[in-house]
């Protein structure tokens, strides 16, 4: 029986109902957004397709964050938002959708056509008549800008424009006028697959390529595999396992795609995160004699806190479209059927390299008294051991995006952050939508681990998207929320070398009355102070089962910072010694109080409890 | 003594200094945003400005609606925010501003020059090495956009960026790049006063309209002013009222205007809200043989609820920079300038018209038993005697700002609202951007009332933005905030007439909660359910003195709107019974919630409580 016949449809439904039917194909369950007078009857058609619901959010930036969460792990997200004051709402969640390669499909109610037409200074517009402002802005962030206009091909513009954002995992803007939407379609045009395959590559130049590749994996001495963000983003995860396991060479992932690949395999490195990586890793990546990055996202990429780029210069970089070697570029290669061109002609037997897994990654089980005030070197460390098979763990632009790569991610589980396009207050959004898709697949019974959502967030960037808390609590949804309290924008405060620029202050809030004052009724919330409280808490049964929201506030001092940017910092520091120029940071005491901090001065501290 | 001597500058001072300085002799005493990467360079040099303060938002679209709020009182905002994610977060409230026509400097710190140009992959940007792509967009919504680049002259086009958005009451956009923050300006250059006087009007032009309009205005029989929002923008409030007062014409403030001219002149006739105005005003207005709009913003306008055009022929339109006779335009005219000369060549002597002042607004005192439960129409003509002299009226797109203008403001009082741009959330951002100008105005004795800001917002649009309380808090700022709670997005359900359309439930909100939340600790909440309830709140005198917050969460049925509302609706059903066509309204039970509640059925309403 086929989609039409198995919905009931009629022969004919409107254009609404053939857009979310189409998203719903594609496992599509949750549409994000807010509604306004131009996508109200937009939104109406979504309740006649069968399970899929309208998360209501409680604002535009909001809603496209957790369309960006829902994507990462459903492949694509779909934003509903009103002209102008709606779509404006959600351009920097779309932009950072882009600059990350993330599939979202933003669609925009519009105003009636022959408003546009006639030029009517209608609300929402900037009383100049002109109705294209908004998607010649949208056009700088999006892979496809379409405006639909044309009653007889809108179906196939709508399938063409999902289709684009789920293969090129970017975001595609679709506005639709309201007079246009109960536009009749064809119902049986849904029995129609849609074209959601990326194209073939050449097979001259794709063995070609292949070729190179191989030649240069065989002769290897020192090879070393990156799994880098489209990994995940073009499904890629199984593919690149593969290729690992039967090379045996050691596999690293970056701050972008931590989560990518498996890091129970023996040959799994770490993270390498360019100039502050941890020694080992650094060793491995920089001395290469052959590096091959798949999925390649960005080769080169400066943050105010590190500068990634790969050294060596045998490099093969496979990025979603095209591959590059050395200094050459092939373009026009889809990297999912190079993959499987490259899995199906790799010999192994043919590898000279002899594994060592000299690199396996560690997590230490520090030591610290129970009466121990927290420290992030300890937290991330310990949090490794509570993670669980399956989990998705997202962390914010601060602080925990550095943490994070201390941890070690048990089998299956995923990760999710922002780190190139650094939004902050993001990842509070992206849980909404990660919760709403994990629910999803355990119901589809398409997710095989007890997974749980898991966040860490800083309290500063807390504050930024703290609304979407309550969309959380209305779907009854269960993440974990860990609040690192440590009183402001720290990450700033440490890297900018300014600790005591009030304009890093933040309100101080009651964390704990969140939960019930967005009206939650089944909940936990914590406040930890100590290293007991700490261990009590993981170490409770009844904690670790995600029956319920929790919202767990970690105290933390406010210059204190994970291992890796304390390492950025104390060399820079060293420098500036070394050559004469003062140290950034202003005053004796704030010196002191992060000196106090280094790990290996850890046990020495004062307790100051 | 000149300013450099006064403030004891060096000969030299940074760029950032010179524009914090140059911000200051506009008596800009607060600068709104949040810092980042790319801006705090910047900032620093915020704090070397005597009586200049960082407000330091929750996050940047409120940061931008703080701004809009602060400029509508002090004739200009500044908002800084950093390179790509913090200022596409605000472009949402630029746009708005654009619209609106508020006056907003929008400095955005940028990557360095050097990262610029050899293409740099830096964090914040899409990953392509374009970093004109947000200036790009910026251009679509701002009246001007430069990024500095020339260390010769940076400090010229700083000036010019600032007073293009006075002069126009528009956004301006300035890039700065980090690496040009400390650039050195002779600090003597502060003593040259900034050109910020509209551009005088060509002299023969001028008369020749002058002439034209003073003819119209002699033979008028049925004349008609109508204040708009661009007497507010460009500071024509004095202006206008002498033109009022001296022709004895009947004057309307529109939906965008409200506060902009004194309610209490005789001559004040009410709000023209075109379709949805009062019948008395419609008779005025619409019959008028001559209309005269001073400050035009726009003389035609649909939203979703009402439709607004000037149906006399005899119109004289005053632009910001032009004016409109007929049908004749008349470019390159500005209305400082033009007023000027208006009032100088108006003759009173010489009008014919004879003032009867039949439309006088007049507010009831309408009587319902204590313990009724509140209605909108009730309350909206209640609060009127509670108003004071000065008092700053902020309301929501939403029920309240249909709700207004059946208000009167007393002597000296202000309005601030969105109604054409319309985004949802905007108020409670103005809000707090109003009590930091109403501060200042207080503080150096500009502010002769004892005035006190007071919002309206509904419970569905306080949500996007809540975190905003959290600013208003942190810097001992006491406005009312009146919450009016009838359980999710009544404007739209009841326009839409969808009654019963799940997306526009919310979630429910222990709102009482909040300022303690949030970090208050002196503050009034209040839960107001019945007539007597308010009546009680507001008679008093300890709560009419704002000494604190005050958070005042006000019960109203879901369906429950103001009367302009009602009509509207009532109207349309009627048309739709003659004409045949089926009620809206989905349910019976929904229709009968809303006629009980018909301003002439009220006394015989069920008693609810």
């Amino acid at each position: 029986m086929n989609y039409t016949q198995s919905n009931g449809l009629p022969e004919y439904i409107t254009l609404s109902e053939y857009l979310f039917h189409r998203l719903k194909q594609l496992n599509i369950e949750t549409i994000f957004g807010l509604p306004g007078a131009f996508n109200t009857a937009l939104i109406d058609k979504l309740y006649t397709v069968l399970n899929l619901r309208w998360a209501g959010n409680t604002n535009e930036l909001n809603a496209a964050y957790a369309t960006d969460g829902y994507s990462r792990l459903k492949g694509l997200g779909c934003l509903v938002t009103t002209f102008g004051v709606g779509e404006l709402s959600a351009v920097n969640g779309i932009a950072g959708s882009y600059a990350e390669h993330v599939g979202i499909l933003h669609v925009v109610g519009m105003p009636p056509t022959s408003a546009q037409t006639k030029q009517l200074l209608l609300h929402h517009t900037l009383g100049n008549g002109d109705y294209n402002v908004y998607s010649r802005m949208a056009s700088e962030i999006t892979a496809n800008t379409r405006l639909i206009s044309d009653t007889e091909l809108c179906a196939e513009h709508v399938d063409q424009s999902i289709c684009t954002a789920w293969i090129q995992q970017k975001p595609v803007y679709l506005g639709i006028p309201i007079n246009l939407n109960d536009t009749p379609v064809e119902s049986k045009k849904l029995n129609y697959a849609l074209n959601i395959q990326a194209p073939t590559n050449n097979p001259v130049v794709e063995n070609e390529v292949i070729e190179q590749i191989l030649n240069k994996i065989y002769k290897a001495k020192n090879p070393v595999i990156i799994s880098d963000a489209c990994v995940t983003r073009h499904r890629l995860i199984k593919q690149t396992q593969e290729f690992c396991e039967r090379t045996k060479f050691p596999v690293f992932a970056t701050p972008m795609s931590k989560g990518s690949i498996d890091e129970s395999l023996m040959s799994f490195g770490g993270v390498f995160m360019g100039s502050i990586s941890s020694p080992d890793v650094r060793e491995v990546v920089d001395f290469a004699d052959v590096l091959i990055v798949i999925g390649c996202l960005l080769s080169d990429f400066n943050t105010s806190s590190f500068h990634f780029a790969y050294k060596t210069k045998d490099n093969v970089l496979i990025y979603p479209t095209c591959v590059k070697l050395k200094n050459s570029t092939y373009p026009d290669l889809y990297i999912e059927s190079l993959m499987k061109a490259l899995l199906f002609a790799l010999d192994e037997s043919r590898i000279t390299y002899t594994a060592t897994h000299p690199q396996r990654m560690i997590v230490p089980r520090s030591e610290l008294p129970n009466r121990h005030s927290l420290r992030q070197e300890w937290i991330w460390n310990q949090i490794s051991h509570w993670f669980r098979e399956g989990d998705i763990i997202i962390t914010e632009t601060g602080t925990s995006s550095f943490g994070i790569n201390q941890t070690k991610f048990p089998h299956g589980s995923s990760g999710i952050s922002q780190p190139l396009w650094g939004s902050v207050g993001y990842s509070l959004g992206a849980c909404l939508g990660a919760s709403f898709a994990l629910q999803e697949l355990k119901l589809n019974q398409l997710n095989p681990f007890p997974s749980r959502v898991i966040l860490f967030v800083g309290d500063g960037a807390f504050q930024l998207t703290v609304q979407e808390l309550s969309t959380i609590i209305r779907w009854g949804l269960t993440p974990y929320i860990f609040i690192l309290n440590n009183q402001g924008y720290s990450v700033d405060r440490f890297l900018h070398h300014r600790s005591n620029a009030s304009y890093y202050d933040i309100q101080s809030w009651d964390y704990l009355r969140l939960l019930p004052t967005f009206g939650a009724t089944s909940y936990e919330t914590k406040k930890v102070v100590t290293v007991g409280d700490f261990l009590q808490m993981i170490h409770d049964p009844g904690f670790s089962k995600d029956d319920k929201i929790r919202l767990l506030e970690i105290m933390l001092p406010p210059m204190d910072v994970p291992q890796a940017l304390m390492d950025k910092w104390l060399t820079e520091q060293e420098t500036k010694k070394r050559t004469g120029s003062e140290s950034d940071i202003s005053t004796p005491s704030s010196q002191i109080s992060i000196k106090r901090i280094k790990p290996e001065n850890l046990m020495l501290a004062d307790n100051d409890i």
